[in-house]
């Protein structure tokens, strides 16, 4: 009994994490976005050697000044102790405010740990979204 | 005690499905690797909705007379209880016999699923090779 009370715990816990996530993206906030990553967190994209932190920071702060308009909808999510995994949809517009505006939707499959001060944070990301 | 020689004889058991996959693909042993996967087992590729097991087999029958050189390395692999997850950097050369040869890498994360039968099988696989 225990045990499920604290999973459906952890399930809002990433599924607020998620929210936020996007949130603070469409918001670039990025220093938000950035404490929700471990710092070994490492990201894969079709066609490119996986990155982790510094490279996220750097990408998104080249995108200063795009509009990014995304939203992700949890098709599954399993939480095993102090890791889980979710797949999400995701939909994104982004572009230069006037300019034009380019559209993405895809899957995403994230593995997420729980670290010893009880915040879970992303830990891997496969991003098919193109 | 139990718990690490248990993890590291799952970890074996992950690693030979691994081996026993891309070997099985690599001579056209379809059934091989469909016995591989749960029956709800999800393929995410980038740009397409993700499928399962019925289409699985169906994208490898058609490619009936292609030849594939497959191999897999192993970069990360957790187990967590009945659960687990690997990354792979896979390389995979295919053609028709004495036709052009196609070249493709990349990474792939997979969740597995260790069955009642104690057997593990690929649950979810997110496929970056390009």
């Amino acid at each position: 009994m225990l045990d499920d009370v604290t999973t459906a715990s952890d399930e809002r816990a990433i599924r607020a994490l998620v929210e936020t996530w996007m949130n603070a993206t469409n918001r670039g906030e990025l220093a938000t976005v950035l404490d929700l990553m471990a710092d070994d967190v490492l990201f894969m994209t079709p066609g490119q050697e996986p990155f982790g932190k510094e490279e996220f920071r750097a990408r998104s702060q080249s995108l200063k000044g795009v509009e990014i308009d995304g939203r992700a909808d949890i098709r599954e999510i399993e939480v095993i102790g102090d890791w889980a995994w979710i797949r999400n949809q995701i939909d994104v517009t982004m572009g230069r405010a006037g300019g034009e505006q380019q559209r993405r939707s895809g899957y995403t499959l994230t593995i997420l740990k729980k670290g010893d001060d009880g915040r879970w944070r992303l830990f891997r990301d496969a991003n098919l979204v193109s």
